[in-house]
C-alpha cells in the first residue's frame, strides 16, 4: 500500500484517480473551514445560563459584600482567584485574575518585561542589544507574533511527543544569555495536541539558564479540556520550579475561552510572590481592574473544578465526535501510505498533520482551490515559514460534522495527490 | 468677614471656637470619605436593565449576525463603533470599541509609543535620550502615574478657568522636542470642573510643537456627563486638528464607566486614519479582541445618543443633590472669608477647592484625624506635590446625603481652623 513501494505507473494511474476526484470536489463549489480552532455554537449554548445570572444590585456584590458593578479591586475577586485555585493547583496568593483574553495578559507581560525588565533582569528588556526567544514548533502562530512584534529573535525548537526538544532547549539556554524566554502550551499543545511528560516539565524547570531573567510562558490554555475519557496529566510545573529554586521562572496563564465563551471569558495569570510584587503595582497604574462583573458571572456559573469537569464532559462528547470524523478519514484514507503523519490527541481543539517533506504549501493551496480553508501552511512556525514545508494545523471542532466528513475527504485526496507528484517527480 | 480684615484677637477667638466645633466633631468617632469619584449604588442602579438583556444564542448575535460569543471582531462590534460615533461625532472609521478600563487603552497607547513609537516618531519613545510630558495641574492623578512608571518627566502647567495655560503650553512645546505629550480631561475637568474653552481646543490643535511626534491625550471621560441643566458644550478637537493639518497629534478616549457600570463599562479609543492603520496591526497582534457580548449589551441597552442624554439626566439629578449640598455649604461657610476658592461645575465628578497657600495637607491631615477622608493632598499634582500646597480634590458624588451634610461642615470647620491658624502664625 506503501506509496513508495508502488512502480511509476501504478502511481500514476493512482494521480489520474485522484486528480478526477479532486475535480470532482472541485466542482461542487465548496466553502468548507478547518481552520478556525474556535467552539461551535452547540458549544456555547452549554454556557448561556451564565448570561442572566447578575440580575439585581444584591446578587452584584462579590461574597465580601463588594458591589462590583463599581470601581476598585485591581487584581480580581478572591472567590475567581480560589476557582482558578481550584483548577489549576496553585495558591491564590500567586495568582491575579483579569478580562477576557488570556493573549493580551501574554502580551503585556513582555510588554512590562520590554519596558520595566522582569525580577532579575539587569535592566529593561527593551534596552538589551539582542533579544532571543525559544519557540517550539510547530506551535502557535499568535504565540509567535508577539514576540516577533516585540523585536525578538524566534528561535525554532522541534516538538517531540513529549514536548519540545529539552537537549536542545538546555543547550541553547545555557550558553546565550540573550534567551529570554520559551512560548511552552504545555497541554493539548497548539497544534500538535501533545501534553508535555513528567520529564520535560522537571527539565524546564530544572535546568540552568545563562540569562537570569529568564521566563517560561507556560499558556496552559487547554488545562481541562479533555475529550477522551482519560485525559492527560500535567506534572505542576510549579512544584518543580520551586524545588530547584527557579519559582521565578514560571509565567503561568490560562483562562475560561474555551470553557465558556471565546470573547467573553475570563483569564488568569500566576507567578512567583517576589514576581507578583515587582508586576501588581504596574498593572495598578496601568488599569482600575477588569471586568469584575464578568468574574462573579463566570464563578456563580462554573462554581469549582467539580462543576467545571462536568461541563467540560458535555463539550468533550460534541468535540470527540469530531475529532472521531477527522481522524477516522485521516486513518482510512491515508493509513499505510506512508506519505503523511498525525497525532491523536486526547483534548484540545487541533491535530497536526505532517506530509511529505516540500508537500504542505501545496496541500494548502490545492485545498484552498477546492473551496477547504486550512490554517496557512507554515503559520505554525517562527516568521509564517516552515523550513521542511510539511505541517497542516487542523482544526475540526468549529464546522458541522457534514462538512467536516466533507473537508476531510478532500483534504486526504489531495495530500494523496499532492505526495503521489511528489514521489514521481523525484523518480 | 474677612480673616484678613480681622484682629488678633478677633482670630484668637475664632480659633478658639473653631477647635471646640473641630475637637465635637472628633469626639463623634466619624468615618465618611469624600475622596471617591464614584457613582452611588442609586446610580448604578439605573443600568441594571443591561444586565439580563443577553438571554440566549440569537440576541448574542451582531446586526450582522456575528456570534458575540466566540472570537472575532478584533477593533469592537460596528454597533458599538457607531454609538460612540453618536456621541461624540467622530466618524465610525476612527474609532476603536474596547474593553472595560479607558485608563487601560491611555496606558497601553503610551506604552506602544515607547515600544514602537508612533506616526511621525523618529525612533521608539524608549530610545529616546529624554522624554517629557505635559501635566496641566491641578489634574487627574492617575494619568500623571502612567507617565512617571514610564519614566517621563513630569512637567506641570498651571490649570485655569479655560484650561491648561496656553501661553506656557505653547512656549513649552515649541522649545522642546523631548515633551511627547499632554494629558487632557477637556470636558469637567478632574479635579477643577471646568471645560475648556473654544480658544484653549484650537490653540491645542493649532500650536506648533518641536516633536514631530508630540500627541494630545484627550481622556473626555465626562463628555455626556452634566448635572446642571444647561452643561457645558466642548469644541470638537478633531475638527480643529483637521483644519490646522495636525489630525494625527489627537489620541481620544472616552467610556461607559460613568454612564453604566464603572467596573463593567466599555471604553473607546478614536484616532486619525494615519495613526489607526500604524497601530490597529500591533493591537492585532496584542489581543484577539475585547469582550464584545458586553458591547452588545451596551448597545442594545444605551441605544443612541437620546437614549443616552435620558439616562444621563436621571444620574444628574442624583449627582446634582450631592453637588448642592457641597458647595451650598463651601458657600456658607466659607465665602467672603478670603481664605479658600472653588469651583461650581456644571458636570462631571468634582470639585477643586482652594485654601490659603501652605495649608492644603493640614486640613487633609486634621479631616483624617477628625475621621473624613479626603483625596490625598498633592495628589493633583505631578509626583503627588502641590508646589503651593493649596489645593484639594473633592468627590461628593458616593457619600449619601447625610454622610455629605456632615463631613462638609467638618471640612469647612477643619479650612477654617487651619486657616486662622496660618494668619495668626504670620502676624
Amino acid at each position: 500500500m506503501n506509496y513508495f513501494s508502488k512502480s511509476k505507473s501504478e502511481l500514476k494511474e493512482i494521480e489520474k484517480q485522484l486528480l478526477k476526484e479532486y475535480n470532482d470536489y472541485k466542482d461542487m463549489g465548496l466553502a468548507l473551514d478547518l481552520s478556525r480552532g474556535k467552539p461551535n455554537a452547540e458549544q456555547l449554548d452549554l454556557s448561556l445560563p451564565m448570561l442572566d445570572l447578575l440580575k439585581n444590585a444584591e446578587n452584584c456584590k462579590s461574597e465580601e459584600g463588594f458591589d462590583c458593578r463599581n470601581y476598585g479591586i485591581c487584581y480580581g475577586l478572591p472567590e475567581a482567584k480560589r476557582f482558578f485555585s481550584s483548577l489549576t493547583g496553585i495558591p491564590c496568593d500567586n495568582i491575579i485574575v483579569s478580562g477576557n483574553s488570556s493573549l493580551n495578559i501574554m502580551y503585556d507581560t513582555l510588554a512590562r518585561a520590554m519596558l520595566y525588565g522582569v525580577v532579575g533582569s539587569k535592566r529593561p528588556w527593551c534596552r538589551e542589544e539582542k533579544l532571543k526567544f525559544l519557540c517550539p514548533s510547530p506551535g502557535y502562530d499568535r504565540h509567535f507574533a508577539v514576540t516577533e512584534s516585540l523585536g525578538f529573535e524566534l528561535i525554532t525548537v522541534d516538538m517531540t511527543k513529549d514536548g519540545p526538544d529539552m537537549d536542545r532547549v538546555e543547550a541553547l539556554v545555557k550558553s546565550d544569555e540573550s534567551i529570554k524566554g520559551i512560548w511552552c502550551v504545555p497541554k493539548y499543545s497548539n497544534p500538535t495536541g501533545i501534553t508535555y511528560s513528567d520529564e520535560t516539565v522537571e527539565r524546564l524547570a530544572k535546568m540552568e539558564t545563562a540569562a537570569e531573567d529568564f521566563r517560561i510562558f507556560f499558556d496552559n490554555a487547554y488545562a481541562v479540556h479533555d475529550f477522551a475519557d482519560e485525559g492527560d496529566v500535567l506534572a505542576d510545573i510549579f512544584e518543580c520550579a520551586k524545588k530547584y529554586g527557579h519559582e521565578n521562572r514560571i509565567f503561568y496563564f490560562t483562562s475560561t475561552s474555551k470553557i465558556t465563551f471565546p470573547g467573553a471569558g475570563i483569564s488568569m495569570f500566576a507567578a512567583s510572590e517576589e514576581n507578583l510584587e515587582q508586576i501588581k503595582p504596574i498593572i495598578a497604574v496601568q488599569t482600575i481592574g477588569s471586568d469584575k462583573l464578568n468574574q462573579l458571572r463566570h464563578v456563580k456559573f462554573l462554581q469549582n473544578k467539580e462543576a467545571v469537569y462536568a461541563l467540560m464532559k458535555e463539550h468533550g462528547k460534541i468535540i470527540a465526535s469530531k475529532f472521531e470524523i477527522l481522524l477516522g478519514t485521516l486513518k482510512n484514507e491515508l493509513e499505510g501510505l506512508g506519505i503523511a503523519e498525525w497525532t491523536e490527541p486526547k483534548g484540545g481543539y487541533f491535530t497536526s498533520l505532517n506530509v511529505l517533506d516540500g508537500c504542505a504549501k501545496a496541500v494548502y493551496d490545492l485545498c484552498r482551490e477546492a473551496g477547504v480553508t486550512l490554517t496557512k501552511a507554515g503559520a505554525t512556525f517562527p516568521y509564517g515559514k516552515d523550513p521542511r514545508d510539511k505541517n497542516l494545523r487542523l482544526a475540526p471542532t468549529y464546522a458541522s460534522n457534514d462538512d467536516l466528513k466533507l473537508a476531510s475527504k478532500v483534504l486526504t485526496c489531495v495530500v494523496k495527490l499532492v505526495c503521489a507528484r511528489k514521489i514521481l517527480a523525484e523518480n
